[in-house]
């Protein structure tokens, strides 16, 4: 129960001292004692293998209900804490997924907490608003406090939205808006444009397109979906438009070993996004926006060098096309910058980068011209919701209080290493770690045994998700210490000697 | 604030009866006494224009962060309760429009204070689950005491989302799949299918449509937005499907005074959408669903008869396409029962009914051949929000609890009659007075006069909307009881008398 925790929270802190030592040193990873006072637990517990009884029980039950082909387990987060998930049957999990990469500060954070508990808060929750409409006093105070205090380089403006899929669509039409304008020279449509539009059809609905990338996942909504292609069963049977699909480079790691090869994968890929854009354009679709996550993160953690992307960058601007910057999954600080594309160095890295998950909520950024020209053109009912930027504005106050980013490339760097020494060790097994902050991932031999590394890691009390073909992403939120990895590196390292 | 809310909750009730009386008969509208004892105030109170001086300097800084153009004006949602929405400028107003018909019941009504002060509820606000694959363990539970106690006939299976929006995205990709399958006769892709979808081509990204109506609004994603034709603005320069659209009947009011008329208009829409569904199906793109709303809202709050949706439906069925019946406007308790379908008797209404807005969440019901076949086709990170769920429950039993769907049954017919007195007395500005429950309309003159009258209502201390091209909507809380009928006649009547 929640009020239980509150009310064992200083208990928990006075005990900290007198913890019992973290699990020893098993393989290649180093007993750690954690550094700061977590409200959280010291290790995993498993009381049954994953799912247990009771979550089985429950997914009978939500099996009357919904599909539950995808359902793991079924969770308790009254009794998560920190980095641990616990489910229905008791077992606690050292969480590296963390709910598909959103949760920022970990589970039940005490700051949280006090957000719930501030009476100035309660009529957010209570009451969500129309925000497009009629915002509360206190809209763009918090959108300062909150998402403009973290704004990309370049980026004053901002734009609230429910969830990553809708900040994309509307991410999308904003581009398509600002390129129609720019091509008319004037935002006034004509007749025809306005009566086309009504039926569907061009110029008032007119043939543009968004160039993405194979690999690429950016949401699942019609729109979104079309430039969405890391798996086929998130497509099949779907209809979707004819734009054009450029080739992500396909690259070796370590990158600074490969540094060549890589460079010309790059440059080929490069050359195949210029020709794609002309092809479209003599088409009669022309690309308003090119679309692209920093690390293709669904379709197997994708690296491409900052080269890559400030050249990308350019051809988007070359051909005046948008450049749209996905940072749902990457954002919010987990390669150890708040955003991703801040490792690429540039001032002007994109018109648009859109977020969601560890934001909690979902929206984008953009440059000033940009913003849609008239009212309602990007527009709903909610808009967002206020609640969630109470939390984020409380989040950013935690990140920047405990160094988070700091922290998070520590942990990254150990993480990394440790990834690379039993990839070492197992190279039957593990190939390409890779990875910026904690944001890493590793190949598994194939796709059963990466399946089934997931299982075993589960019930032994690890907590991971896969990516692409055959990949593990680590998705630990930001209070992921080395502490943590020393903890999941001695635990991953059992699990692969089973594969011996 | 909202923390002496609760205090003066006590307060407020036992002034209650010592109260003043409402304010007298003006013209058409009697008065009334409140019959329940309410947490909220007596009478909308105006101190300045609206919006006012504080509104107007906030609306400056917040045109630093977005484009405020929708912006009607900025809120206290702390002070304003029930019927009543208060302003930062201290204006506190009859609301009739409720945050675009999101408001459920009332604000800050005191049953969702409880829900926000109950312990046990904190962890389903700060550890938002991707619901998908880690669902909390009560979610079942939940989800049968809210959205499955009030679920359509004939389906017993729900998906949540995070807006209106993902909600119709996903129920069209629902029947796209669910097409699929019946015209393969199997689920299984052929390599061909599994290819080509990654590239956005056919047979994997299937020439399917789905029918739309002139007028009908369903969102504004990609996919939502080609079955939107209310308005140019919407749909100006984004891209679209070429899927059909039918006309939707344009019906005389009242409905019964012209039953033969309205017959034809009816049997000619009919008639218009099998010849659509043939023609797309000689095109190469079948009709794989149907989507309407029982009334159309943002297109004008237009009508049909129960004999017009029966016989579309058997058409749908007729053709092999999915019924999806849009609720997200109409849904919840507005029209007199729960579901804006429910008035047309039938036992098998849809095969998808989806919903939003005044249900707090997303999401859609489904018959049970709708449900995906796999895993991971209809899903994203979030798939709702567990914390609107307890929310919705705590709704539903205030609904049930205060008989409001009685309450509205009985305002609404207040409210109509009320409309065709002042429509009889003012012929020049009103007409078409029409509505079911309190999802009540009325034509004006031509929409400057429209767009007038909201302004001055507005300044009176009436919130209202518009909606299609010059009629008034209204779109009250369950909560809006005949004593609020009266008061805004009253309000209503004194701004038509400045048109005489």
């Amino acid at each position: 129960m929640a009020s239980s925790l509150l009310s064992r929270q200083l208990a928990l802190s006075l005990q900290h001292n007198l913890r019992l030592s973290a699990p020893g040193c098993r393989y290649v990873s180093k007993t750690a004692t954690k550094s700061v006072v977590d409200f959280e637990y010291d290790a995993p517990s498993m009381k049954t293998e994953v799912p247990g009884p009771r979550s089985k029980e429950l997914l009978k039950q939500l099996g009357e209900i919904q599909n539950v082909g995808a359902v793991h387990f079924f969770c308790n987060y009254d009794e998560s804490r920190g980095n641990y998930l616990v489910d229905v049957d008791g077992n606690r999990m050292l969480d590296v997924y963390t709910q598909i990469s959103s949760i920022p500060i970990g589970y039940n954070h005490p700051a949280l907490m006090k957000v719930m508990a501030n009476p100035h808060n309660l009529s957010s929750f209570i009451n969500r608003p129309a925000l497009g409409i009629l915002p509360p006093e206190n809209f763009a105070e918090k959108l300062n406090e909150s998402l403009l205090s973290v704004a990309p380089s370049g980026m004053s403006r901002v734009q609230t939205m429910a969830c990553g899929s809708c900040s994309n669509e509307n991410a999308y039409k904003a581009m398509f808006i600002w390129y129609r304008n720019k091509e008319r020279g004037h935002n006034i449509p004509s007749d025809e444009e306005v009566t086309s539009c009504m039926v569907n059809q061009s110029p008032g609905c007119p043939d543009l397109s968004i160039l993405s990338f194979m690999g690429g996942f950016h949401g699942r909504t019609l729109g979104c979906l079309a430039t969405t292609h890391s798996k086929a069963i998130h497509k099949l049977d779907i209809p979707s438009f004819d734009w054009p699909i450029a080739p992500f480079p396909k690259l070796k790691y370590p990158l600074d070993e490969f540094v060549r090869e890589n460079a010309q994968e790059e440059a080929r890929c490069l050359e195949e996004v210029e020709d794609l854009i002309e092809k479209w354009k003599k088409k009669g679709k022309p690309v308003a926006g090119i679309v692209i996550e920093p690390i293709q993160a669904e379709g197997g953690d994708n690296h491409a060098s900052a080269d890559f992307f400030i050249k990308l960058r350019n051809i988007a601007t070359k051909h005046g096309a948008a450049f749209h910057v996905d940072e749902v999954q990457t954002g919010g600080g987990a390669t150890g910058k708040f955003w991703a594309h801040e490792h690429w160095g540039m001032d002007d890295p994109a018109e648009i980068v859109s977020f969601s998950k560890k934001m909690l909520t979902g929206g984008y950024y953009h440059k000033d011209e940009l913003q849609a020209d008239k009212a309602y053109r990007i527009f709903n009912t909610w808009m967002g919701d206020p609640s969630k930027n109470l939390f984020l504005a409380e989040v950013l106050n935690v990140i920047q209080r405990e160094s988070l980013l700091e922290e998070v490339t520590r942990s990254g760097k150990t993480l990394l290493q440790g990834l690379y020494a039993l990839q070492a060790q197992y190279p039957h097994l593990l190939s390409s770690a890779r990875g910026q902050g904690t944001f890493c991932a590793i190949d598994i031999r194939d796709d059963p045994t990466r399946n089934s590394l997931i299982m075993k890691a589960r019930n032994k009390g690890v907590l991971l998700g896969g990516c692409g073909e055959r990949s593990i992403r680590f998705r630990p939120a930001l209070v992921f210490k080395e502490y943590h990895v020393h903890q999941f590196l001695n635990i991953f390292n059992d699990v692969l000697q089973e594969y011996k």
